[in-house]
């Protein structure tokens, strides 16, 4: 049996996620039950909604348990099987955590998922192609549900959500702006990834400053937010929003350590006669075959083509973690596993 | 020709709202052009969203210029016509001001609009069948869109928008729960206005009595909760809302003065995916026919029997406004001008 290498969460942040957080372990891999098979991780996903669940308190999704195995998309090759549907070879989208192999119950439904590597790179499947992708498509056309001419803002537009998203609005005739920080970033933004302009928050750092760029940026005012982020960034976007404008809530990174994030003028939702609506892409599966294919063919057709930072090896995925959450990481931060 | 009184905009707040904001001068009654109608107030009406058009600032409306007559609903008698479709002796609806008299181009699209009084009073065509009762009829039925069986909150709970939300909601099959300034209030609302609980905000003064009294009186959380507020009250509401819930907000009167009020916790609306939706109603003119069906009918059957705080006389409006904005009236503000 292969030596499988796996992080566990070994205890909860008090405040800032840590490193001690986690805990490296090693174990054998089991032998396989009727229909199982054993997948090895060729890349796991680092998203930040993962530092939600590293809270004991009520959010949206079950909390991760002490002393197991952090939870985590991957992508990776089927090494053994003994399910009929699953051949040695096959290339598969899973929930296999962080760890470099996993045992899958491969016949429950959304457990795995076959994917066709042909125009498609493997990794591609946990970002543009896989739930950051179909979260940014959900937002867009499910909530902002822009019309030809709007202008559409993204927060943390470089990372796997905000490329995908700006890609989707521009097959849509939008004006899309991205926020992200760092000059690089903005730059890979408007020459790589489509934006029209993007704000540097490095340099705008503050609600006036950025909402001053905004408007410059938007000279039509903000119809549709998709936001990221969270805390003075928010603010700043929904003073340049428009009436009827639509925000699109599926990220507060901003939050997730347990700071108070107030939103600082509500009455604006008001006065803009506004909508904002939060949602949890995995809520929504009915929408994905659609969103997937779209997506599928942005990458296939070179129309987006995301960027990846990628660290080596499980035992760098806590540090690659944490830089997520502070901003570090430049495109969809993955750990390559073999 | 009459003598008309009327009160001006005579300057702007300066923080709250006060009595010498406005100036009572007397003109006569101009002579009527084609097509227009001479009309006698019998009620002004007097809301919460005037003090938003005193401000100079940006708001959904445009300010109330100073020194021309205050902007408000109104209900009377055509008392002089030079239009076909008008008769002397019309009760009519319409937007003629702070003032007792009022000259109208009838034939400008929703200038006047003729009201029968057979089974409802007139002065209820400015409360329940009216504006008021339209706006609450949008939030509950267009944003809310409760299913039998859900808890619905609604603050202001018996002014005219809390009554008629009330009736409605009930006549849904939902369970409905207010928040009131003052025992007699609260006693009135489950009395008198089909209520299941209404909180005492006077007792439950904070954040935390206020979320643990509406966890007793909302056992299974709440689905949707109309927002006639803001700042705190709204907080509390927020940490007991349920998944997918949808909040309508139509009026956040703790901040008209000026104060900054924020939203303490913004996370709330991606942890429990809720639908925040800001409106006016008087965007959504498709909706009134239908509205004011079902409104007329829920007074006229007795379902809804809305309670009025009634000043008497022109003058007095002022002081009945600025009461109106502390929650000093109980029902419907009006003021008599007959």
């Amino acid at each position: 049996m292969p030596i499988n290498q796996q992080i566990l969460l070994d205890n909860r942040p008090q405040g800032e996620a840590v490193a001690s957080n986690f805990k490296l372990v090693s174990a054998e891999t089991p032998a396989l039950a009727d229909d199982q098979v054993l997948v090895r991780h060729h890349y796991l996903s680092l998203d930040p909604y993962m530092r939600g669940r590293m809270n004991e308190s009520k959010s949206y999704a079950a909390s991760q348990p002490l002393g197991e195995v952090m939870i985590g998309g991957t992508v990776g090759e089927v090494v053994e099987s003994r399910n009929a549907k699953y051949a040695v070879g096959d290339k598969v989208v899973g929930m296999g955590g962080w760890q470099e192999y996993s045992v899958v119950d491969a016949n429950a439904p959304g457990a795995l998922r076959k994917v066709d590597t042909t125009h498609v790179p493997l990794s591609h499947y946990l970002g543009a192609v896989g739930m950051p992708g179909v979260t940014a498509w959900y937002g867009l056309v499910k909530i902002i549900a822009p019309k030809e001419g709007d202008t559409v803002v993204v927060s943390a537009a470089t990372g796997a959500v905000g490329s995908a998203f700006a890609a989707l609005a521009k097959a849509r005739g939008c004006r899309v702006v991205g926020i992200a920080g760092g000059a690089d970033k903005c730059k890979y933004a408007t020459e790589e990834l489509g934006f029209d302009a993007c704000i540097d928050y490095k340099v705008h750092g503050d609600v006036k400053a950025m909402a001053k760029a905004l408007k410059e940026a938007c000279p039509n005012g903000i119809d549709g937010y998709f936001e990221n982020v969270g805390g003075w960034i928010m603010d700043a976007v929904m003073l340049r929003m428009n009436a009827f404008s639509r925000i699109a809530l599926c990220g507060m990174i901003a939050g997730y350590d347990g700071a108070p994030l107030p939103m600082s003028n509500p009455a604006l939702i008001l006065i803009n006669r506004m909508k904002i609506e939060g949602f949890i892409v995995s809520e929504h599966m009915e929408v994905w075959p659609d969103a997937l294919k779209e997506l599928g063919t942005l990458v296939g057709t070179g129309k987006l083509r995301p960027r990846e930072t990628i660290a080596q090896g499980i035992a760098a995925a806590p540090e690659a973690f944490l830089g997520l959450l502070k901003g570090k990481n430049f495109g969809k931060q993955l750990v390559k596993l073999i």
